[in-house]
């Protein structure tokens, strides 16, 4: 009998390690109290219920990280464009935070692989990966307050994703207008596109972009044309940085 | 020439120093950049710029302020109460933070009183005291922080105005529920209004509430409607604490 509870013991730490090893990989930072993030994984269909018998699972998580997440990226846009008004800061927040771009956030973590649910996760609908991504941004808060909130968010969303030029619609893709570019300055170019599928679950494509035959940049993301869109975007910027040191 | 100078910029320091005393007063703490608070108090009709050229007025602080209240708003419904869903706290924060509450909250504090503007403030409609009250807490997350703005929220906002059994229309009037408890446990009562204006500029009404000719709760509000459902509230509170310690 003791063998099998340590047995039992044993492997239900080995399977906490492994979720706090996930965890904090997504995050980027070691969590504290991981009950809230068991919390942002926890399908209502578990129904679990905590120690004083309210309803365990990431629904309630989802409105609090809404919430942070607005005020996080109101407060960067109101820094980054101090011309812009209070319609053009509403317009390009609700941008930012749409149902649409949650999703993709959510999905590019895939933080589904994750969730304990009793429904399987293929009947979820799109909008899953965005109530995750929400749901784990409001454990984030409770776990280590605001700033933690905003660095997440910082690194997740607005570093990688919140391109001024393109919200505002002046860019509409990063691949005409790389396109364009090597046209009219003669230099050939190629999108190189393979499945990179990894042991996530989730389809996946990367794709290498060479100019004049020489990789300019690599992307990885869920569709062929996000990864082309996301390696063209970087090949922009890298030239532009080289123009701009020139 | 000097001494012009001097008087000048006495009477400068000391409209500053007016400025200061009277943002401290409201804010309860010490504000570090008063240029914020200048900008929250500053109407679109001054045309001012700031020193790269950027409009000067309180417009977009309060886009900055309302992303802070409602993010501030949800984490305390979150927390004080477990058991409501999403659905319940999307609603609960909708009439927390209403045009007609943040009107409320500005015209208690008597913001409008700061305004520098070139068009009279008797022009201004009643969204006037809302939009201050949200600029002010804009100015507030970027001076000190988004824990200040917390605790002055908290202060301001949640201490005296979020009651969830009202919102939750449980309690429609504090006054009636004290009035029918009167009835049935056979005791007079008796609300003493009177004027109470101060040099405020801003009609202000204060109630003493009496039962049993005993005075058991003050308040003062902007009208003796709501100086006398305060008076009733914090009778009917006071009364609660009593029967919860016996």
């Amino acid at each position: 009998m003791r063998i099998i509870k340590k047995i039992f013991s044993n492997s239900r730490s080995n399977e906490d390690g492994i979720f706090f090893d996930e965890v904090s990989k997504i995050l980027g930072f070691k969590p504290l109290n991981m009950i809230h993030y068991r919390k942002a994984f926890t399908h209502r269909s578990m129904n679990k219920s905590d120690d004083e018998g309210n309803p365990m699972n990431y629904e309630r998580l989802e409105f609090l990280g809404d919430a942070m997440l607005g005020s996080v990226i109101a407060a960067h846009l109101f820094n980054k464009v101090p011309t812009g008004d209070e319609g053009y800061l509403t317009k390009m927040r609700s941008k930012i935070v749409s149902r649409e771009h949650l999703n993709e956030l959510g999905k590019d973590l895939n933080l589904i692989r994750h969730v304990e649910s009793k429904v399987s996760t293929q009947h979820f609908g799109e909008n899953i990966h965005g109530n995750l991504f929400e749901a784990l941004i409001g454990a984030i808060y409770l776990d280590r307050g605001f700033t933690y909130c905003e660095k997440f968010i910082h690194k997740k969303v607005i570093v990688p994703y919140v391109d001024i030029a393109k919200l505002e619609g002046k860019v509409i893709s990063y691949k005409s207008l790389l396109i364009e570019w090597c046209q009219k300055e003669k230099h050939t170019f190629q999108y190189d596109v393979f499945e990179d599928n990894g042991n996530e679950g989730i389809k996946y494509f990367g794709v290498k972009l060479k100019i004049d035959n020489k990789i300019i940049a690599k992307a990885r993301a869920t569709s062929k044309k996000k990864a082309e869109e996301k390696a063209s975007q970087r090949a922009y910027f890298a030239f532009q940085e080289k123009i701009n040191k020139k």
